[in-house]
């Protein structure tokens, strides 16, 4: 184990990463550079340094994340109306290219030939750390602690602290959730206990940034988003940054019970898992830009898109961020938004997001046409009926054929 | 105008189909026959018939297709979690080809020649008939009135029954509703009025068959639906027929303010239209349906399926239930409903469809290799790192030979 | 029929369109602008000058388009390795867009409101011509006078001549051949006559631009292609023009009886046709694409490849190259084309195209890693085994919860 | 290593799979079971018996699987005109899931608890025959000797058979090829050696099942093939089983110079590798089920297998011919297939698969509609205008609202 040199870890400062530091430094006798990030999970990141410095850390990187992840990330994904399985935002997903990204630039930085992270070997983030890794740095070195070790209960990492003495004090920390958690400007995931049993009720004191529906105000709260290109740069008429408006539907979402979601999913590694998402503002993101495109997208590109986003929804939950088959469909989405300008106007209403306007300069809403009033000759009936005769040609050759359908 | 001998007209009752009924008789010297179905629109079918008699129609069918609406259209349809544009559940559209199946069926036994309908030369719906009658009788000829007259409005509709003293008593009925409305068990849609202009919310007292969710009870109501093979076949444990599952879920949901959608849409015929659509029971099924193939279904099958809806969505839209490649998707869906069988719990509460609970003898969750908790070795986290690395392989090639992905 | 002004017609100079001509003069009372263009079908442009001049049109157009029309039309769409049901290589369908765009612009400049073409109202042509037309100016006005007049054979088109004294000399022209034929750069086609049995083989008489592989010379010819960025720039060295490449591979290929395909096709219009084309220079260029993508393209970019091209294929077939959709396609088909540079050597013989070599400095081929021989480490047989049983992982759950594929 | 108790090995006689036999008896202290198939090959399976007992091997299988290997894979995928990257006709993936299910159905009925192969580390066989074994007995334990042993080279295996007192004569074997080769009746495959660069091209002396093309006869042939539901049951009107069919096509193709590639693919376990293939029969089949397809399948079934069918030859490239989403699209597939009934007519001259003609009794071509003469009005010309005008209509309304296309 002796080819290691030195170690870029993605270390948030709780217990596991705090005593990953120590194993490796012990393991591999190996340096350790920490990074952490603030990437919205509502935790300070600052009080990482010192924990990093106590454990004998001397390059710690800590960073505000925020802008990049919404503006690089999210965004982008949204622009493709994203969802996995017809009902994960993704919100891991989008956040593991970005630390991915950062590990390889510090690792870079510092001279490490290589990066570490907490993630289990069950799970989906290992994938999406190390295939970002690989992508982006191809002879970097990874070392997953959580495949290699026999620390695997809370017990045993403990008994790892108290034996190393590694000076964290985790005995006066807050009660441990009985859930594994995520948490980043997109969402807060649960998973384990007893989300285990998929018949099982979510409890209510499980979810952390959302109300529930029955908690909501009795009054709905209207919003209107603009968006430029696809993305949103405004909320009620006020511009805001890519983290901003994140922020923002967050919090307007939350208020009003919006954005939980309770699933079964098909991880990469082959096993169905079920986890809690709170998503708020995604939610809300995700209705409000079908509204927008509803306007303002041509029908082909909308159903080329649809058809699509499956696709590029697994690829970006498989972890295949940094690819060149991600890249090749952001090109063609990204393309396709240079018309969806305009502003969406919602209801949010305990747990519901409701379209009630949409406008844009450049809708292709055409109410001269559409309109069940005179049309002024607009359009002219009668080529409907050779539109139908020869979409149904062939299949009137076919019957005539003596081919049956029922 | 000659070479018309006997038309079979999808027959209402109402005022529209009633003028058809008297313009075919007099442009065309020929027969009418009548066919109107109970579809679950919610009116009685029965007085068509009175109405019908009064305009001299000899030959007159009224059927209750309730049954086979949502056993072989509604049901087939939400097993592949059909969603045209995001958005719109296909209420409309699936009733067509069912109609236009009783039209031919009736044309064969009438010895008619023609059908005609009182679809407009704007909609999806003309197409829907036509093309559903072209398919299944390739000589079958239709005439579209809305096409050919020049009965334009309300008024001239009603100086017309006066002028051919079509005794059909509408002064009495209750006021028009300003909207284009179409109504079966799946669905009740809007059109027109305000809603041509995108911007404008809709009005609380056009929607008819959900209250508001600010309406509905303050307590959340549980239900259980038990599916075999992808379809619902119990509620609460209570066998029920198909058309009755779609009538209890209707009530059950618009009581709870659930199904209400307000979205644009592109139309077949080339024009973007903004509806109002409510589909409560159609939205339980939905999310109850991912549900339970959360669980049941192999990952790849079900991200096949997500990859093909969006297409067969569109067939359905367009007009095209009655064709090879619908049948050739639908064969491949329905094989992969043969273990989609199990209870999906459910809390309805003020618009929200929440999944609480699923479960099934045919589930592909296994806890004892998905746990956060000790295997017993039923999954060797080593076998991950072969299966990233080998993944990554391509993008540490390309990177090596300088391939860049930032 | 006084609403029309001035027309620009697609003119070939040959009977058809100089009937058309007088036929627009007379019927609609309108000034004619003729285009002809130069797009590689082998014969003379310059002579339809002075027939257009006979006919009495004022604003004569005669373009060579040919290196337009390979740089923008047919080089992007073979970025795309494009084939239309597996067989057709879209000669024809790749050239209309060119021509509805030029016939656009003429239209622009000579303040014309109408466009009129030869194609008649069975075939793709008319809706490639005026789907282009109207995409491009939307207040554009068409005459299609094949769906209008009664001339619906050459005895009447002839009769028209003797009766208008259309001054065209056609009586010593050629014997009319016996297919409808169409020619350009690309391709040349035959239809009708003796195809219009699909059992029946073409004459070898029919084929003009490729000796049969019997003729063909009884040595091979090597040739050896230079690529950037997908698209052909110099062959044996020697650097050339997008059109003298096409040029230069037709006559090569058509010498080594490269290049006929003999067919049976789906018209949008809803039909069948049988054709057969000589495409030597395309049949050459798709499968050097292919090679040279082979070793420069990302396993998973080929494969998005390959599956989108049905798709942007029939989008071409139909006549939808002005659209937003075919543009958003394009974007993501060149954009994957960055690194598909390097050199293809290919043998040509009786027929065959034969790929012997492919080289690129931007080569993902890995030798090193590729080699049976000693790798040096460079792979580790080992990670296969992680691979292969997270793949299996979802199977194996499956087959022990008792699911069946056999 | 103690665990494993009984291995059936797929065993070709050779040396490699000699010295497997021996290093798993020794290994593993185990049983082992041989089976050798006979899949058209076209080498002798039954001397591989004196060749196990020699290695004392007590139950041994010898199985002639031609049969099932035509009819329940290779016309299988045939019916979807399966093409890997748009070269490789599959000739070695198709034939490992049938060893796959052969060596499960021996372990099931020799109570063996392990399988084991010959094939390499770093190539496809390995995952094809893993995932295949995973799918059916998920319990399965595999043993895959060039994933474990440090024998990498002839040599290596020459002295572990002196060493070990391997009783079979390889010494007076032919002269080593230098591929690494693999046959059965659809194909014969090369890799390695001077194809491990791609710009050499490959030598004449290394094809084995084809004469060259200039090497052909002068003199073309021709044959007639019968189609029902989508499998050739006839040539030159003599009915044949699958096995034969395949045999006298790979005859006659081979005596023709037909069915050579040489090309680079992308394997699943992520490298590029050179390959060069001989498929005569399989190219003849691809050529003809897609010219009796052109006739008698829908348009919208035939685009729609189009666009899944690089899909389809993904999954059973990678390995998961035994997968529910492979049954899902076989499903499909062989549905699309029951009017695919009817002859094609080939010629076949030096190197060339020539489609002359084909007919069927459901041919969907229909004369009377496609004639360039009179048809007598089947086909109304005049319904073309509405047709493209409605298809135009939404980019008509785009352009008037200024969006761009040039």
């Amino acid at each position: 184990m002796s080819d290691i040199n030195k170690v870029v870890l993605a270390y948030s400062g709780g217990l596991d990463t705090s005593v990953i530091v120590r194993w490796l430094q012990d393991s591999y006798n190996c340096e350790v550079v920490t990074f952490t990030a603030d990437i919205g999970q509502g935790e300070e990141v600052e009080p990482a340094r010192a924990k990093a410095q106590a454990l004998g850390v001397k390059e710690i990187y800590i960073d505000d994340l925020r802008e990049e992840f919404v503006r690089d990330f999210v965004f982008p994904m949204f622009r493709a109306n994203t969802v996995y399985e017809g009902e994960y935002l993704l919100g891991t997903s989008i956040a593991r290219p970005l630390i991915a990204k950062r590990l390889i630039e510090i690792a870079n930085e510092t001279g490490a030939d290589t990066i570490s992270h907490g993630a289990t070997g069950k799970g989906n983030d290992q994938v999406r750390f190390e295939l970002g890794a690989y992508a982006l740095k191809p002879g970097i070195k990874v070392i997953a602690p959580w495949r290699e070790w026999h620390l695997n209960s809370r017990e045993s990492l403990m008994a790892y602290c108290e034996q190393h003495s590694i000076p964290v004090d985790f005995s006066t920390s807050k009660k441990k959730s009985p859930y594994s958690m995520d948490a980043n400007l997109l969402h807060i995931s649960y998973e384990g206990g007893i989300l285990e049993d998929p018949w099982a009720e979510a409890e209510e004191d499980m979810w952390r940034w959302s109300v529930s529906p029955e908690a909501a105000p009795d009054q709905a709260t209207y919003i209107e988003l603009d968006y430029e290109r696809g993305d949103i740069v405004a909320i009620d008429g006020q511009p805001m940054s890519p983290a901003t408006v994140l922020e923002y539907l967050n919090k307007v979402g939350g208020a009003n019970g919006i954005g939980r979601d309770d699933l079964v999913e098909n991880r990469y590694v082959g096993m169905k898992s079920r986890g809690c998402y709170e998503t708020p503002g995604g939610t809300i993101m995700l209705k409000a830009h079908r509204a927008i495109e509803s306007l303002t997208l041509d029908r082909e590109v909308a159903h080329l898109k649809d058809e699509l986003m499956p696709r590029y929804a697994k690829i970006i939950y498989n972890g295949y961020w940094w690819s060149p088959e991600r890249q090749m469909l952001q090109t063609a989405i990204d393309q396709s938004q240079a018309c969806v300008n305009g502003r969406v106007r919602l209801k949010l209403y305990k747990g519901n997001v409701i379209v009630v306007g949409r406008q844009s300069d450049d809708s292709l809403f055409d109410e001269g046409i559409a309109t069940f009033e005179n049309d002024a000759g607009a359009y002219d009936q009668a080529d409907a009926e050779g539109f139908i005769k020869l979409n149904a040609l062939r299949m009137r050759i076919a019957a005539n054929k003596g081919r049956k359908l029922l």
